[in-house]
């Protein structure tokens, strides 16, 4: 039979294994087979599965599904090792994720301790290189088989297709497949950490034992993997926003930051500053309710296709009356907008709000500032003619271009464009999307296009900001712009054209920053907690010597707060060499110690964040110099 | 018998009426007596109710009560006119209100236009001078009495006390009184408009024909409050908001403002000035949860106490995971407060926040910015010991004495004391009402005190502003501070005291501007939509006499933009006249017209807000001296 691998017509003997055929595809290190879009192990013969002429795709590691295929199998070794060591165990899944993969088992009571014997079992099952091999089974040898395990039965009894189950070695397990061939193939494998969890995610059924592992097929990529993990934890923004006091969390409101004195500082200079950018380009702010009437989001459609992340709002003296706690401003920008009669002399129509939105989300994809049920969005939207949408897109490239040139921040523009269902005419769909694309190559940004991944009702360009890794799998979502040829028509937003015809506008929903808090979380991050001088809450900080040389810092300090810069005195009892140490853990940027010399010189000798050497400067330059740094928010600290 | 008027025992024969007696009070205009708490008409033998060394008062139109009979006794005039006009409709209830009273009749279909009539039937009634009988009625007599008005029936099948109708002339009306002897004790009666309402305010029940009408026992007194009912009409703030397109409301979410673009700049500068306050008080601003979980308002009592005002906030997804839209901040800056060891040296603890707070309120009770249901609290809370209560609300009372100078507010300060049921003990309560009474002794404001009006938590000062009245009765509530016993107890807050030992702090809720969008309100009241400089959205607009002077216009524009002034161009083809005209009307502070002459001389001719004459200035001392009026938030214009 003819086959077609790396776009070349194949003979293949139909008895031949897709092990054997991948030896013919450019591929090397394959590990599965894809076929018509569904996966194979590569011990299926070709003629059972391939018909004539069918496109045979062989995926790696370096393949979303290889790599999951790759961790789902290191799963079932870390299950065969837990059964060995604690045969009463009940393995339940375990399934690929993100990074790794984990697998959830019943009544094992084990600690981190315990980890590394685990880990060992799992490495003499890949030193023995043994095959994962396939068993197709009727419901009933199913039943038979896993008849101790009450979680694999519960799956069994809801299973509609045929079933099967894997062995690898001594283990058996109840899986669909498919996997690698053999364990040999795992080079590298590292059990991460322990976590509690329930059967089926429900706190109400039986509680489960999470183990994470992440895998490899060379010992190097682990090691890397391994840093990346250590690096993570030292940009972790929940430890360093801990370490800085500059928020919290309380199980009163799970996914609602408590911004704190000192990150209110920082929360709201970024804030200040998206209010600057936005109105420097002609944005007006307003400000909108918070909750509105069910009906409106029925209107919109939302309440059909985002109701599992909206919240209810309900009135306890009259259950009749019922709301939504808003989860976007979009229909209170389209209210403003109908309340008068407009225009094509008033378009592009430039609404910007920094609303305070809630999403639901489930408490376990919860993390810090990063993923939260509230965002303060920096959202605007932008009412236009259709032949306005290459200007104001341009416009918000570049807003986005200098916010991530101000921060240092690299970003990857991803162009999504027109999904199968959509709405809109074709016509408008090709302007639309060779406006997008005509900006962006314009501006001269490197972009990848996500064909058909728009949104239904136009299309956009999400940006991403790189974090250490410089991996686009890692990187952050935080911007975007967005068309949309639905909301102004179904809401009946309309304006008189220069034809005197009503027309309605596309409406162009953008934020620059995303959200605030997570846009804080994300520079956090990107800083490792040392942030750039404007932010930083306390941006100089003297110890005096001794008790002597107080009146001494004060009158700095006053020259200081004249300028509206952030200095404190610790003037505190400890020893100096402590309150410098206590100082450069709060990554204060400029740690000024005045003495009898300082005194008598009208000089500072200055502690610089990041620098080894001291610097001795006159105290006028010094405000001067760093009143200037603030102003132009910049993100060099040195003096010289 | 003896009974006490005035204070004085007096000698009274059983029989006489209150009437006779109250000629031995030194109240002259008397309309009803008070005995033991209940209200009597004064045709009553004083025998009948009072018993011997009662205390007899006499209340007159001055007093509220009095005040409340009379408007109320009103009408029934207008019932009595009504019926007499249009037989078929039926009254219903007609009770007194805040201002006059109104009456809500069921079959009535008539316009403004018929009020004359109706109002004239009512002066005929009064000029007759018709006693006010009263009628007592066991039950089955009042269901005869009024078998043909089922509302009246309604009342009366509800009743369980002894029932009893006045008869002031031709028209009899179920009413437990009492009431003035006779309506020529009405010297000027003004119907003053209508609007629709329901049978005990449910849209379920039957649609009623309101009638509000107001009088008065001297035709001065009408007179008086007719202007000042015009003068509030010119001073609505929702009259000019509309007007200016500072804000508007939809039915997407009644009572929750849309701050539109021009409104958003008033809006933030106050917000802007209330965190320049707090900051220079040392106030640490936080932003916290909009929503907590029902446990907590549960501890905190709030849900048993305010239920009726609050939201219940449910997840669409999860229907279990219940929460609370916050109506205040207070627990969740307890929260931060615990968040950490405290100590007796971390007081007195600061917060601050712009929290935005929910409260249901009926719909017919909403008011513009003035009574919502969200609202944006100029909020904070601080953590003191018992010593430190006085100093602190000294400082407070100060920074309301501050924001009352820079609007040119006059304050009324009301100090409310321990009521019956409270917690905290005498000592504590007698500390902290001396350490409020010490405050507003020294500042040297004058106050008024509301004996046993305090909350069960704490005594508390509340600030009134008075209106261009200038009477109390009708000036607006703005600030608050109120010392609190209870909430930090309830909560777990502590705090090592110098002693060693742990106390619990008191807390002081305060509110500077009450609520950012209220003040905004008020403000544009005090103002008549004539805003101080620094607030008015547009705040210089320049008017080029034709298309010729537009460079120059922008040249000067563009100098006063680089100080941050808001400028704006009206180069539109309307004439100059119409184009004055407009920014009059927009309250624009300075009219700038340039033409030939301006321009060859580099000099502007400013037409200045309420100011006749024009005046002539050079540029740069023009933008030099209104830069320096805004950054000083200065009330006066002049350019002088």
């Amino acid at each position: 039979m003819r086959v077609i691998i790396d776009g070349i017509e194949v003979d293949v003997e139909p008895n031949s294994t897709l092990y054997q055929l991948s030896k013919k595809s450019r591929k090397r290190d394959v590990l599965i087979a894809k076929i018509n879009g569904k996966l194979y192990d590569l011990s299926r013969a070709v003629g059972d599965i391939a018909k004539e002429g069918d496109v045979i795709e062989f995926l790696t590691f370096d393949d979303k599904e290889g790599k999951e295929v790759f961790w789902h199998s290191t799963s079932h070794l870390l299950a065969a090792a837990v059964k060995k060591l604690y045969p009463d165990a009940l393995p339940t899944i375990g399934p690929p994720i993100d990074e790794g993969f984990y697998y959830d088992f019943y009544n094992l009571k084990i600690g981190d301790s315990d980890l590394p014997k685990l880990e060992e079992e799992v490495k003499k099952l890949v030193k023995d290189d043994v095959k994962f091999e396939r068993i197709e089974l009727t419901k009933e040898q199913a039943r038979e088989m896993f008849k101790d395990n009450k979680f694999k039965l519960e799956i069994i009894e809801e299973s509609n297709e045929a079933l099967s189950a894997y062995r690898d070695g001594p283990y058996v397990d109840l899986c669909r497949g498919p996997h690698i061939p053999s364990s040999g193939y795992i080079k590298a494998v590292k059990l991460l950490k322990l976590s509690g969890s329930y059967w089926r995610g429900d706190s109400k059924r039986e509680t489960l034992t999470r183990i994470y592992g992440i895998s490899f097929p060379k010992e190097s990529l682990l090691k890397e993997y391994l840093q990346i993990l250590e690096e993570r934890k030292r940009r972790d923004h929940k430890v360093i926003g801990k370490e800085l006091e500059l928020f919290m969390f309380t199980e009163i409101s799970p996914g609602s930051p408590f911004i704190l004195p000192d990150g209110f500082v920082v929360y709201n200079e970024l804030l200040q500053y998206a209010r600057e950018l936005d109105k420097k380009h002609g944005y007006m702010e307003v400000m909108t309710p918070f909750i509105g009437r069910t009906e409106l989001w029925k209107k919109t459609g939302h309440l059909e296709k985002y109701r599992e992340n909206m919240y209810e709002v309900v009135p306890f003296s009259d259950e009749n009356d019922k709301y939504v706690l808003k989860p976007m401003n979009c229909p209170f920008h389209i209210a403003i907008f109908n309340a008068k009669t407009r225009s094509y002399r008033d378009l592009p129509f430039k609404l910007s709000e920094f609303g305070i939105v809630h999403r639901y989300e489930l408490e376990g994809t919860l993390d810090g500032l990063l993923r939260t049920r509230v965002l303060q969005q920096n959202d605007a939207h932008v009412f236009v003619s259709e032949e306005q949408i290459e200007d104001i897109v341009s416009e918000i490239i570049e807003m986005m271009n200098e916010t991530f040139r101000l921060f240092d921040m690299k970003p990857i523009f991803v162009l999504a464009t027109r999904p199968e269902k959509r709405i809109g005419s074709d016509e408008l769909w090709d302007k639309a999307e060779n406006a997008l694309r005509n900006v962006l190559e314009k501006i001269g940004v490197n972009f990848t296009v996500k064909e058909g991944d728009g949104a239904f009702y136009g299309p956009k360009i999400d940006v991403y900001v790189l974090d250490f890794t410089g991996k686009p799998e890692y990187a952050y979502a935080v911007s975007t712009v967005q068309l949309d040829f639905n909301l102004a028509g179904l809401l009946g937003a309309k304006y008189m054209g220069k034809d005197d015809r009503e027309h309605v506008p596309i409406i162009i929903h953008r934020a620059i920053l995303g959200s605030i808090g997570r846009f804080m979380g994300i520079v956090l991050e990107h800083t490792a907690g040392n942030l750039p001088l404007w932010l930083t809450p306390i941006q100089v900080v003297i110890l005096p010597v001794s008790k002597k040389y107080e009146d001494f810092a004060n009158s700095i300090a006053g020259k200081m707060r004249e300028r509206n810069i952030r200095v404190t005195i610790d003037g505190s009892e400890s020893t100096l060499e402590y309150r410098i140490r206590n100082a450069r853990l709060k990554r204060i940027p400029y740690i000024i110690v005045v003495g009898e010399k300082e005194m008598n010189e009208g000089t500072l000798t200055v502690r610089v964040r990041g620098q080894k050497d001291l610097i001795k400067t006159e105290i006028e330059k010094f405000v001067e110099k760093i009143e200037y740094k603030i102003h132009s928010r910049s993100m060099d600290l040195s003096l010289n």
